[in-house]
């Protein structure tokens, strides 16, 4: 709710509502009884009121992720809230869980709490379906909406990606150059990120005549954090006969439990079986050997949303989309 | 700022100050200016109006944590979340760090966001100086505080606690029983958390006469998790010769770095070498053998947390501190 919509629904001059609320005695009873009777019934406050004037804001910015016990997600609200602070801005979090429910009315407490402006974190918060987006747009009709590794067309959106698709498709050129041939995908998200990056390898993967069986594609379905469970479906694919010599996960948990597969099998890492991880996080370095993994320069990414929307709140331009490339960080577990 | 605040301040009665938001004309001019020039001074607004007089809540509850990239911190802010969100309340997070200063900051921030209550997760929020803690008490004034994983003596303040000091003096005894005498203990943290752990060690330590030197404790000071450094902390210390068969970490970070130090050392685990972690984390699954480790009950203790807020917020008593034991979970890197 803005200062026009007090107007509006009072039926006054936005001059007359800022006279009610400084107290001035020029207004007459009648008149500071409709406008106290609209603030009442929004709740609208007066510092609202004063940055709705452009006079003063509040020096918060809202944050949105789905879930912050994800590892990725984690470190990038560590990386934000760092760069906000050093801003001099506040900021608030909310975390939504996966439901589009969860996340509407998150978006709507954060505009209620009059932020500044709105980041959101991950790629969760985009559907499919266009009319599910809607929610994001209207929100960038009160604040600027700043999407982290996730893209959308509207006014006032902006969006920092990390070029998944040209990272992942180029981890996979990089293990068929080695002369790995069965290289299974390993992933368990659909969002806006996980499909790019499963794009990019089938790029490369279909380049070079390699995606013969759909077997190559494996979906885990289970909790993202729970490592023997992601072990068991690849044992339980071993089992049913399928035989990989390179494996490309689509996160490092994802990896680290595909290292744990190669272990429990006895393939010889990387010599039996080759192993890419995304993310480069502090996994990389909880398995033996070390990790391969694709590092998206998750702070380089924080640092660039957090300078373009100081930018945009001072009423700068903007690019609409600004893409990072990733690079492949190669340790013990590729040739 | 309570209604009370507005009436003192302004100079009129509470009832007064009523009439002048609900746009009354039973109040003379003079006597509403000093009412709004109060409310706007101190933006107060309506809603909390209300809610002081108990008509209304925003339903929704304040969360401070140092670091949401840690990993305890991480997963109990998710559990604190999703059973805010199951009883109807929304939340909204700090990252605070570890400077009190901004600790201070967000707090305010939070209680002019008219939140219902504040969570304060893990133990970095009390100091040892009496008076660096006044910030708690003080927004106790206004709203009921849970602390997490600390504790302190505050009207309106609540704690749940794990029972760090025995969870560590009865593994510690474990370790000892298996006639295992040079443990090495190795930690990170002064925390109110960190220094109840660090007794439990060295109490049973001292019971057995076990301590005989320094150099079983010892301090990482680098970052939270870069495995590789801890690791070279511990290689540090065996090319000074200095040598123990045992190793009770004071998180599983410091223990995975323990378990890769072993590995490079060619010391077999658990034969030559027993580790103990502490949090029962995602990364107990991260090495090989798995790692043994201390489960604090999180889960258990954020259910009961939310619990007693929502019992406190319906105006029932909550004991003052609530205290949940631990438990050892065996795994491979223990005899």
């Amino acid at each position: 709710m803005t200062i026009y919509d007090i107007s509006e629904k009072a039926g006054v001059s936005i001059a007359t509502v800022s006279r009610v609320l400084n107290g001035s005695s020029n207004v007459s009873e009648k008149t500071k009884k409709k406008v106290l009777d609209v603030i009442n019934q929004y709740e609208y406050t007066p510092n609202a009121f004063a940055r709705g004037l452009g006079l003063n804001t509040m020096k918060t910015i809202g944050i949105m992720c789905a879930d912050s016990s994800d590892l990725y997600l984690a470190k990038a609200i560590y990386y934000i809230e760092q760069k906000l602070r050093t801003n001099g801005y506040d900021s608030i979090l909310c975390c939504t869980g996966y439901d589009l429910e969860n996340k509407k009315k998150s978006m709507n407490l954060l505009i209620t709490k009059k932020v500044d402006g709105i980041i959101l974190v991950g790629s969760n918060f985009i559907y499919e379906k266009e009319s599910d987006n809607k929610y994001i747009a209207d929100a960038a009709t009160q604040v600027p909406l700043m999407l982290l590794n996730a893209a959308m067309d509207a006014p006032n959106v902006y969006s920092v990606v990390s070029d998944d698709y040209t990272s992942m498709y180029d981890a996979t050129m990089d293990m068929i150059g080695k002369g790995i041939k069965d290289i299974l995908y390993f992933y368990n998200s659909t969002s806006y990120s996980g499909k790019k990056k499963l794009a990019g390898y089938r790029a490369a993967m279909e380049e070079k005549g390699l995606l013969k069986s759909g077997n190559l594609l494996q979906f885990y379905q289970g909790s993202h954090e729970d490592i023997p469970s992601m072990t068991k479906h690849l044992k339980k694919l071993h089992a049913k006969g399928v035989r990989f010599n390179g494996l490309i996960a689509a996160d490092d948990t994802l990896a680290l439990a595909s290292v744990k597969y190669a272990k429990e099998m006895n393939l010889r890492i990387p010599e039996d079986l080759s192993i890419i991880g995304y993310n480069n996080s502090l996994l990389v370095n909880c398995c033996d050997p070390e990790l391969t993994s694709i590092d998206n320069k998750l702070e380089t990414l924080c640092q660039h949303l957090i300078t373009g929307l100081m930018g945009v709140l001072s009423g700068n331009e903007m690019p609409k989309r600004t893409i990072f490339s990733g690079e492949l960080v190669k340790r013990g577990t590729t040739l």
